[in-house]
Order: C-alpha cells, then sequence, then structure tokens
C-alpha cells in the first residue's frame, strides 16, 4: 500500500527534546496544530484539530528517544486505519527524525496534499526544536490553498 | 512500487508560465539548481547537477500546459529507471501541480530524504512564479543537512 515517507534532521538536539516534542499535547501544538488535546500515553487518543476537521490518533506504541508510533482511528476516510511512525536516531550534535504515514488505500490526490503538508510540518518540528518558534496551524505554511 | 506524491498550487499563475519553468534550463535553474544545462526537448536530456553528483533525465513526453515526464537516465543508483511527472490543471487564476517521482525499487532511507527535498522544491517553484524568486541549489532549504 502507498506510503509517505520524510526525513528532517534537528540540529543541536537531543532525541528525548524530539520525543517530548512528539508525545506531549504542548510539544505536539507547537508544531503541528495549535488545537491539540487528549491523552498522549500508550492506549490514549490525542485530537489534532484544524478549525473544522482533524484526527483522533490512538497512540500505538513508545518507546522514549526511539520511537512514536500512531493509529488513525478518525479523520477523513482515507487516513482511517492508515499509521504514523516517527523514528528518532541520534547522529552525534543532531536527532534525525524518519517520519512514516504508512497503508493509504490509495494514492488519491488528497495523499499527494497531505505528502507535501507534512514535510512543511516536519520542517515545523525541526525549527521548533532548533529556534523555539514551529509553524503550527494556523500559522503553517500553505502549499495548495486557493487564491 | 513505492512512489513519492506532492502537491502544490501556484497562486495567481497560469499553466504555461508554470510549463516554462518546466521546460527551459533557465526556468529549472530558478527553482531546482543554478547548475542545469541540456537540451529540454522531447528524447533530449537534461544535466541538473548539485555540486558533486547530480541526475540526468531524459525528456519522455510533453503536453504543453499539461505534462513533463522524465526518466531518469543517470544518477544515484536509486533513481536510476525511475519517472518524474508533473502535471498541471488550472483552476481559476491558479495553477495546482500534481508531482510524482515514481517506480522506486525500494522504501530506502535516501527516499525519505528525497521526498522532503522534493516538497522544498516544490515550494521553490511555487514561489518562483509567484514572487520571482525560487530557493534553488545552492540556496536551497536544508532539510537533513549535519550540524
Amino acid at each position: 500500500m502507498p506510503d509517505i515517507l520524510h526525513k528532517v534532521r534537528v540540529n543541536a538536539s537531543s532525541a528525548e527534546k524530539t520525543y517530548q516534542a512528539l508525545t506531549t499535547c504542548e510539544g505536539l501544538a507547537g508544531w503541528w496544530t495549535r488545537d491539540t488535546t487528549g491523552d498522549s500515553r500508550v492506549g490514549g487518543v490525542v485530537k489534532f484539530r484544524f478549525g473544522g476537521g482533524g484526527f483522533d490518533m490512538e497512540v500505538l506504541d513508545l518507546e522514549p528517544a526511539r520511537r512514536v508510533r500512531w493509529l488513525v482511528v478518525d479523520g477523513p476516510r482515507e487516513w482511517i486505519g492508515a499509521k504514523v511512525d516517527f523514528e528518532l536516531r541520534q547522529e552525534a550534535d543532531d536527532t534525525v527524525v524518519l517520519f512514516e504515514h504508512r497503508d493509504w488505500k490509495a494514492p488519491v490526490e488528497f495523499m499527494h496534499h497531505c505528502s507535501t503538508k507534512w514535510a512543511m510540518f516536519l520542517m515545523s518540528l525541526k525549527s521548533l526544536l532548533e529556534t523555539g518558534a514551529g509553524q503550527a496551524w494556523p500559522q503553517d505554511v500553505k502549499v495548495d490553498d486557493a487564491h
């Protein structure tokens, strides 16, 4: 099944600090959407909202400073049942983040959109950790909004 | 086989103008790499260089204001034989660009890197057409360079 893949490197950071930004509502609100609520422990559900719609993620697996795995339990129908994985790896002073949004049912145009948006949000995560300022919704970088 | 997919929307542009940025060395040098040379007609080969290495693309198919298709004929071994497609669609004053880098042999870590880089280069294309200034190599946005 089609997957979205990305990689960013957070300079002068630690895997522990990056892990915090992926596993606390405050951290997630700093780079993905300001409207992040819920229970970010294993088995909990985190709700991400973007004005109208959004996504509910069940936390499947957490390995401190190593891995975060979510299952999409609610949201656009193309997302439901898909998995979102973040794998962290420390390399000297940097943290490498490998991202996968796996198991799309089909490579629909919405998947093209989400792939580009994920890249911008991962750059927002990188920016948050490197500079203290991310570009979370509603200050996110627009990639295909109508004029 | 795994594919990289992206979508951007160029605001207040035309499909003809976007097509020019994809089918002339001058246009390509404005958003991908300043070091772009070669023959951008069907059957020709365009050479993209980034300091050390780079990619040679054979132009497979051109439909003015609609589609550009390349075959990777030289470059990193993971790229050779892959296809790169740009599909253009005019929507009111905007041009939607659907991008695919298809037929990777395996979802290696280099594919994660390339997916994020393609997103940044497509945002560079959008910026070039909207503002006159892209972020072509060597002024490209760094996503996973070591500190």
